[in-house]
């Protein structure tokens, strides 16, 4: 793996605050008046099927933002395999404490690794080839921060975050721009000369229309195979340092998956990595608790 | 349908201002520097497959949390069912505004509209039994009031929200505090007695050792169709007015749904209409642009 | 005392410090002028009258706010009562720190004293009876989760918290929903199944319309004693596990709640136990101080 | 009256919203299900007691907050005095609204007409000498810059607001400073020059310390009349100009303080005004209810 | 100019309500005080020296913060030149608001203008040169965006916003990574393909080290006029594309700036644009008030 | 020196965090791409001209914000003086953290530096003389309470933070009221009486109207050495006690201080101090770095 351990930084807070506040309200009735203070239990994360684990340090976060006492250990790091049956983190604390924390932490936690599990079968199905598999703006709204995460525990390659580091020129730009060249030419004229311009080409009259324009990348969408191998051609003949992208309906399909990449493309974007991965079934078992 | 329109207060634009700065940063570069100011379009929201729509009145938020003077207008409401192809919901304004707001709003709908579809066909599937289909507390983080609500569009009812609004005594609950029977005298010790009581049961056992305490509602999890029929039945012959909860591994098929509503269960709590369903495709398409 | 010690959590801590923020603006200036860095001092905090002493945890998370490094302690825990001259508990620190957080401190300690103190008078004129002093909403805005700490402390129980923790149908609800009975049935219908309904009946005639709708409990609101003798008596005729509350205009007089409580109902909520308490005779001396 | 009505700023927006928030959670459950949208109310808030009442524009933001289609209206203005069964002020809209907001509006209206009537009697008590009555910083922790409203709205004056915008030398100072001398001295030294300097004297000894170092005005705490009369002698002969400041033990009973006031001070500071004035008592009744 | 007008976002808002708390605290007292409700007066806003204007939608900004009801109106737009004794823009409203917002609106003005006026001269400086003035992160904390927005209305351009719209290796990156060439092939590999890579090389050495990496673009730090210009052929020779920024000594003297902008570079940034620029003097004068 | 070092409050928290997110924005790209987490670096503030030191314990919070395990440590304290060249102070961490925190840092210290090291040299101008260098409101937005201790670290002294801490009628408020007696006399009414008032004048017109009203100080605006002479005279000769302030067109020119100065004002008050000084030129240098 060559992406680090997410930083828990201030704004990963935010979330994991806001998430823990949503689900706890004022207070965690139940546990407050059926558990004692002086409970100590000794709980597991269980796997319950085949799973790319990401989110443990998301997890030991919430843990701590409910009770800093608690004692969070991991087998494993993200990016990790795991089986049907297998216990890869403990935690140890407060059983008030492990109780509240329970349902945000999994929440989190199944999410993230339904991505990264999802995610490595894409990179799995185009691993021989020159192709990465990148993810798009099609996540979930507040959580694009770790969902992109898991996108690189999983083993793919993040596209920009949002819409002020990077240019894609898009289809409706296009048609309110009137153009794809007028596009480029006001893309290099008024942004900063450190955000490079990528443009979205829906047919090869589009591609040859963009290449004079020197783009840094050029995204090929919804083509066909035969359109892409033709699309790759083009682009390379004109200058090998142009990136491809190619999007569009092959979805999570691995025999698809590979087609596209098999075209020569540099990056195959999906957006169901982030949007449509189900979550993976992950459980909080209490082991021994001790009054 | 007896569900409202969700009422857009300030805890859901605090949701929706937090999606929109995580995709605009400081500004859409692209557009900023492509599109006139004086550029205005018309624009459409198309199904590309059959969906239940949730979440028109939170794109209209979006959409005018960018800019105030975009005009939206739906032919439909949310819980509506729409058809491949159909244009469902129209935008027109300045277009820098239209795009800016584009993907952030797709976002919310696409999500939204996959839950309440997914939903609908679990309550087609019970439709001629008592049961009910609620949703549970496995939701995206920062998104469960609008992911409860998309329940309720697809035609589902809520369980509680979270921890603070009714008491729930679950298996790590029953294993920390000793035993089903102690956990609900204290729950009934300790809270307000506006909230009621439901407990988590495993084995016919633990119904057995419930029923003396008087819960309002019983949960009956991970129970075969042969156990459930006989914890029904145990129940209603001890107190008719106890509503009996199933959850468990049916997931979202129709035949394992339909059989468990027949044991005469009130409730049946799916994690899957939330945590794993399919986003819709959906897209936002320009129709025309004018300078 | 049944009552748990509270905890300082985000909430609280977001209170005490609007509440420190609100009285130093920008700087202590007299305290900055006047005494030097190198001041240390140590002083108690000295009961005037008898009280009940409640929000000791909540004094040492101000002075902590203000200056991690003082050291508190405590004689007494909450819920404990204190003589005219008993000093209670002690601070030692900075000077500066000590004479900064002073009277926040006490503004805290106090109110919330005072309301301890007055609970723990109403508990007490009712303490051979089957009743239990409860608290309402009518509590200072912004203080509420204090406040009911602190009847708690002084031996009250509480309410429910706000408006998304219980189902109380008052007089307003009725006149608007057009009766009792239909009021009762719209909130079975619309709430989550954890929710209990209770409705707040003015007359005896609309004790007979609610009971055939099975509430889970009835509020007699501005009964004379003998009313809600016969309240009561119907009621439990009805079912024995309906919960019985009364409330009105007894204030916080002894024998008047006493007579209420020889009704037999289970409840007596008082207003008058956050809204006019007064507060606690409460003084912070400086003992000695060291440069 | 020479107070303005207050000025609803960003400041105490934030109050609302928080009183609002505390108050309602997520939603306002009673009210969602049992009322109809479509339903409309006329509702007035009715005077339980005789009272001077403060905070119709606090009422009026409360119910804006929640709605801004209620219409609202008032027969008196802040400072005015209400009868028993006098109706003042009235609200019109949707009756959700209304329901949801009923509540937090009485709780700011009754705590503000509490102080406000209880200051209207200390100031009455006074009222042909020379003195005027001025609150403390003895106020509700995160409510001060309301309860100082009401303290005018009585016919009170202020005093400072916080630490910052005044510069009162008090007993601990002087304890950790080493004297009231060189604790004048030292503040004169490092405050800037448009903050003036009181001093609190305990005794006649400090008040003869104070007067050569020309503070602005002196605080005589918890003296007796023949001690204040001495007092004020003392310090009229140094300079006429210095503002004589009163405070102790006189609580708000009208003959000790207008035995105070007769002793020629120029304020008389009562804590009790914002730290135990009983609230007033004040309801909201629906009057008519449209569907 | 090909600037736009500042877009008052979010952002921008929060900047100002930050600016107008510090200013006013909890009240303008001198005004609430001296001026009547009833009193309105109109204002002109007057050059007291020669500037180019930047920060007019900011002052009407703050203006209606204070008070949504003052009409402001300007005679010019941002990046005009007024002269000594111009009056360029009016404000008409209650006095006590124009009262209380003067100092922060001129705060924001004279900045902002004193800005866009050292930008004016430094682009007069080079205007007949290929060269482009732009700015660096060298800003005042909290204000880049205002400030890097006056530098357009100055006629500069924009360099990246911050450390994450671009990517530019320094010589502390250098040091800590071990040479130009591994760090730039750590930026290709790691950052997504829509931020462009820019490399500070202090020597021609380490030009010649960049060059084979493929920059985007090279930052000549700190070089003589000939070193400039050797630099330029060396990286010209080699790939047209890339874009050469110089920047160092030069401060704001226009002989420098000519010279270095001969040496063919595209982009001269300097620090002092921001960090250095002296206010312009513009006073807001009242000119009649009408009771 | 009498000032204190800067205590890092909240206020001041936020400013530093503020800062910190506008130029990190999501993520450092350059830094995580290029730099192992292994590499540590020490680095030094290096000062490349003579310049008066201010905001150490700022830069020491920017850096513990990004990364506690920073170590810290400064040769000097605020207020000293530095000669171009010297390297004093000192930070060693993660090379990650030290290139992140870089320009926040510096951008503080070189700012608060270049106030600090202005106000120097004005208080140096006139250090022979009774008077004293004060700030004004004219600060940048957001930044007051670091510029005003810059101001003090270099040897001046403040004037009130904003409105609400003393009261200064000035020349519109003059005009809005209808002349400089009323004024001052309303606001002796309704202030309390720990704001002391005064009263800026343009003609010794207006200073014998003030006198009689007993303004605590009188600012003499835009006067000639003569009229302020003058002004002197009149004043003192009717009461020592008042404070007097001259502020005008003085610039930081030293002869014009210290012509004023000798006039006998107490206070010179300067807008140039905080709104026109250069930026101080401090780099900070790595200078070994270990993987």
């Amino acid at each position: 793996m060559t992406y680090s351990d997410i930083r828990i930084d201030p704004a990963i807070m935010q979330i994991i605050r806001f998430a823990l506040a949503e689900d706890i309200g004022r207070e965690d009735v139940t546990t407050a008046a059926c558990i004692s203070e002086k409970s100590y239990s000794r709980a597991q994360y269980l796997a319950k099927q085949h799973a790319v684990i990401a989110g443990l340090s998301i997890v030991e976060a919430v843990l701590h933002e409910v009770d800093s006492n608690i004692v969070f250990s991991a087998r494993i790091t993200d990016g990790d395999e795991v089986s049907p049956g297998e216990a890869f983190a403990f935690a140890h604390g407060q059983s008030r404490s492990l109780l509240t924390a329970e349902r945000v932490s999994l929440n989190f936690l199944t999410r993230l690794s339904g991505i990264a599990t999802q995610t490595r079968a894409c990179v799995r199905a185009i691993e021989n080839t020159h192709a990465q598999i990148i993810d798009t703006r099609k996540t979930t709204p507040g959580l694009r921060v770790l969902e992109k995460y898991a996108v690189r525990a999983g083993g793919g390659k993040n596209h920009r975050f949002g819409l002020d580091d990077g240019i894609l020129i898009k289809d409706n730009h296009i048609i309110a721009c009137g153009g794809v060249a007028p596009a480029i030419r006001k893309a290099r004229a008024h942004a900063h000369h450190l955000l490079a311009i990528e443009v979205e080409c829906d047919t090869l009259e589009q591609v040859r229309e963009a290449l004079p324009e020197h783009p840094a990348a050029i995204l090929l969408d919804n083509m066909s195979i035969e359109q892409l191998r033709e699309g790759v051609a083009i682009i390379r003949a004109h200058d090998e340092r142009i990136r491809i992208e190619a999007s569009g309906s092959m979805g999570v399909n691995p025999e698809k998956l590979y087609a596209v990449a098999e075209t020569g493309v540099d990056f195959i974007s999906i957006g169901a990595l982030t949007h449509s991965a189900p979550h993976c079934d992950i459980s909080l078992d209490f082991l021994l608790t001790e009054v």
